[in-house]
């Protein structure tokens, strides 16, 4: 009784990250998680928003936005509509909160490193891919700011990783992808860190309530992928 | 080792729901959660949204906004900007998601009830007393469907109420107000129904990651919290 | 022959001014003229727009909103639409420039009062109400800058206070509702102060022409209410 | 003791009216005021707005603005800012309430006039010169189209035309330049019918308040004027 | 065998340029060719653009605009869509872009020119015309500039003069109207310097492909037709 | 005297088009040329724009946009601006318009191809490689529609490819990479068709005027690097 693409309920979808994907930014990366595709870019700036202005800290912050074709019907784009998508806005203000989480404002000093996760192909989980593929891209850009001595400590304090759960005919199951997902009962986004711990946890009834136990399970299986995101990190950055 | 306003870690702030508040809407309520205060209206139009049209089904959304001056230091509308503000757009969402969940959209037929959340006094927890407050409007505005013979069942299944809690200077607290809130390490609304089911849940650790212990000892305290809310909820509704 | 609500021609409906509505606001108002009812806020911010600058001298200015659901029908919210609603820009630039007919710019300093009127429930007669509730909250704004010594003289030189007349079906009358208004021939907004004269005038013939006769006694009618309204806004901030 | 262009306190400038002006528009006229400069288009659309759909009548609307350099100092065009400017807004909206007064809506039928007031000079008086100048081109428009049969009876039933009057130094002057606009104690706009009666009054005490007695005698000083105006709109028309 | 307004082949519309047209502006010019009417005005500012800030340099740049009855159908103002028009974005890029090749930015000092183009009757040939007009309005601020002694040597260079020619009916042609414009198979903008040089050159086939030969045609033939317009400006500014 | 990538003056940089890069669209094409990379979708929707409406014709139009980080500084998204970016404009107008050239609308039928191309990596002459990119996507989307039997012919009648020439340091070079672009004297974009005749042709002078002769050897560079494309069209699409 495997899924669709002949996955277990618990197993994830091939994921891969490709470093330095585009010449100009400070870090950046390609990550395809199954036809899951987000190109997440780090640019750094010298200068910080003004609720930040003379506090010696520095600001993280994301966008996220997907190509019109990124989807099976076309989409039009947000300025053709002069508004901000608001699914888009939901999800880049938890990519940067999630980010935040891990970074030392004080270390990274009065300058802003902005997260630019653009999704050129969309099946699932879209924005628990940009948010493990922007982590690479994040230290990427402290790296070059190290060694340019710009900084002189890294300001990333630890390992973030997100991945999908979901009840899907009764059954729990690991990295939703977009057929899945739009069947799901229940469908949470979960955010962890190298500690095990959690970052944030958003967790929806879509068509009906679920239960603790429900909760409990799709947590653990939630863990159990994102251990393996956060390994895949660590190999990626070595 | 009362909290500042000398409740203790698991109690509700006085909470009180005035129904028929304004004379024009279908339903209509005034939710006063502590200094807490939103107008919640549901008024119903006899169309749906496009991707609705001749599915024999109706559609609830919401829009959620802030007067002014309803916090501490004013805050530029919306208009001024062009632009709708982030955090709203999280929250319209949010309610519309939410009261979906116990809405029979084939009993509402081809209609479309907007809820309106128009916070006039905020000190925390806003989002998740207007989700308590619109229940009861919803409601109403149904009823009013039902006296009118435009329906000829209730469409409304269950019970929803909010509430909000987090740790706090290191307690798990129960109903945040605005000083608590932004201090607190972690953070979470939780949305429950009268089954002791939840809806949705959303934890983010605002400082720091936190572990399933303090997610389950959370948990507790919101699923308490709920309880009384659909109690009240009931008595007013009678 | 009475009026609809029972009133004789020349009475005003029954009006009532509540003080510091919202607890963050310096001076904050609800005002209710029969079923019309609206929350002005007054909002001291220690700056001044780019024209005041090094002037040495401070600005009021003001913001009108409807509630989507103040009025029978549900209006879309303006930024839903990305434009400010022309009626609304005409009123609160009416009520900024009533209010600064009173208001010593000098004795304020480089300030501005941004005064938010906010309408929760309309029956005719919004901007008028919102020019007679908005100047307690002005005074009120006034008087807690000169308790805690930011200035040291009141700025506010007078009193201002608005009503609408109209002629309706040849007769005429004060206060209109709102089925008045609509069925009004003539309609007119008056804006007096205390000395009894005339801050500003608009009156548009609806359905027709108006002879100067009319005017007259429109204008009459006006000057009685507007003493009321004085009166009672003197007897408010005692 | 003549004011600054030679003129008497009652007398009106220079006024001249030149028909199809634009070869392209069913109505047009160049309206010059001394220095101000107005074209004023009638473009007839066989279309109504959707709150006239199905009415049996027609609508009359109208837009006003101006060229960036109609005055002293340049001022960004609308669209830069993403706003319509309120002042345009304003009269815009009164430049269309007071051609609808003398415009028999079902003699119309179900198309929609809309008028353009492009200033491309100014020197105080733009509003009230483009109600007297969109006027004559309205009439052109109609005749238009009662030439080409589409309607059977000219639907204009009167004339309109409008001035300015205001207290500049003490002195109640007719058809204020910009210089006398902008130091005016008080300011007043008249429209008039040709029957001696009023269409819309805006009286506004720039500095202070205004008595009784200053109002009558601007009104008689505005009527005076207006006698004028439509005696040369009454030549023009010819 | 002549053109529907029985003009040869070769030759222009007649051509009229009358300077000093709006008082306010520091150049402003009408050009007429043919039926197309343009306002175009310098106005000049004390203040560059951002990316010119502390170089020495001055900038120019041009904004375009239509009135909305300039054409035979009624176009909507751009904010009332919210969005410049794309036809007038690429032309006033066009303007600016051609101006700035014929002026020194160092001797114009750190200030702005900002010409804008609004074309209050539209029959082909906009954009050319409206660059041949700034040009002389451009040169008139500059003088003021010089005169007043705010520099001490005229910035402008050289003479830059435009035209449209194109492929109609299979002949070709200079200075096409509207309804050949709009009938044309080969469509092309000319602007070049009194040097005999080209400055840009945007060749479109806007029913099919056009040969090396139609194209050294077509610019022989702006050629001629450029040499007579800078021979005007030259008469003009004399 | 080589170019600073190593290239003579009259070579293309290395140029790749791959094929169904993204899964969901009609069509579609990564083209890389040197190190600027460009995804090309054409979106096929079964509806056209009003001016196609009821004609039996289809449309072809196209939308450019550059992700945040495909330039050497981060540009703000156009959506954070609410302004679409005047260069894009420009150059999405002029890649529907090359497009349509070769496309028989008639033969297409009553739908819309919609062309997106997104810059991922900016390395000069995005807009030439857009239409040369889209090019293929386009036809690849034809092939789809004529496959399912939506259309019995293909409505693409030849083959459109573009480069980029100029004059930099007195020399004249072919496609022209951003630092050599930014330092042309001279700039061009030709659109040719595989007949050797030109589409479109767009030069500037950006900071001086150019000669006949200048052109002629620029366009005879510029076919000898589209007769190469069109090669590689041909063998891509094979």
């Amino acid at each position: 009784m495997l899924r669709q693409d002949g996955r277990e309920n618990g197993q994830l979808r091939p994921v891969k990250i490709t470093r330095n994907y585009i010449k100009h930014a400070e870090g950046s990366v390609l990550i395809e998680v199954g036809d899951t595709k987000v190109i997440c870019t780090a640019s750094v700036e010298e200068r910080v928003p003004p609720f930040k202005k003379d506090s010696g800290e520095g600001w993280v912050t994301a966008e996220y936005a997907m190509l019109p074709r990124a989807t099976g019907v076309r989409n039009a784009r947000d300025i053709s509509k002069l508004k901000l998508n608001g699914r888009s806005q939901e999800i880049q203000r938890l990519i940067g909160r999630s980010l935040r989480t891990v970074v030392d404002l004080k270390l990274l000093g009065e300058r802003t490193i902005t997260i630019d996760c653009d999704v050129i192909q969309a099946d699932g989980g879209t924005r628990t891919a940009s948010i493990t593929g922007s982590y690479v891209a994040l230290v990427d850009a402290c790296r070059m700011l190290k060694n340019n001595r710009l900084i002189s400590k890294m300001p990333v304090k630890g390992f973030v990783a997100a991945t999908s759960v979901g009840v899907v005919n009764g059954k729990e199951m690991l990295d939703l992808c977009y057929t899945e997902d739009s069947n799901a009962e229940v469908d949470m986004n979960v955010i962890m860190s190298d500690k095990g711990e959690f970052i944030e946890i958003q967790a929806t009834g879509e068509k009906s309530s679920f239960s603790k136990k429900q909760l409990d399970g799709l947590l653990n299986l939630a863990q159990s992928g994102i251990d393996k995101l956060i390994q895949l990190q660590k190999e990626v950055l070595k």
